[in-house]
């Protein structure tokens, strides 16, 4: 299993639009062989002193792929392509954390 | 459902020494009533430019709890007061991302 972690930070003014786009992307990433998660998440305050300021203008998705082959197909998709150029106005900064198991 | 993404920045001679303290306390953490996941996980080359470089001495936790009240309760139990004083010297800097889906 691969876990993704991508930190989208986006302009302040288009985080909405960035989540309807993100939200008519995700069924069609479940749907692709050897996607075992893909969630779109915010920060929530958990009081943690290590968790930092909250991000109000970050997304954050957790994925996990069955293998690395699952996600290199996944980042060649055509919906992939069409979503990242429908979103790149919004997008500010990406970030991608690819992690195996210990 | 919350989500915490834990990132562990290690002193380098103390990664493997980190990894049997976190590997012997993995086991009653899933045990916990509220814990859907808890995945000690290390860099892995993808060959995205958006991954950075590799985090030889960097181990992150993907934790999935069913509330907000399991992940305040988990903070809080004996197995993970031990284990964090017995972590203690191995670790550099640690960072909490706690996500809540959109």
């Amino acid at each position: 299993m691969i876990q993704v972690i991508t930190t989208v930070d986006l302009r302040p003014e288009c985080v909405d639009e960035f989540l309807v786009l993100l939200g008519e992307n995700i069924p069609k990433v479940k749907a692709e062989s050897g996607c075992l998660a893909y969630d779109a998440m915010v920060d929530v305050s958990s009081g943690l002193p290590t968790q930092g300021d909250l991000r109000p203008n970050t997304v954050t998705v957790v994925e996990a792929w069955s293998d690395m082959e699952a996600l290199q197909k996944h980042l060649g998709v055509p919906h992939m392509t069409t979503f990242r150029e429908a979103a790149k106005p919004c997008v500010e900064h990406i970030r991608h954390q690819v992690l195996r198991p210990v």
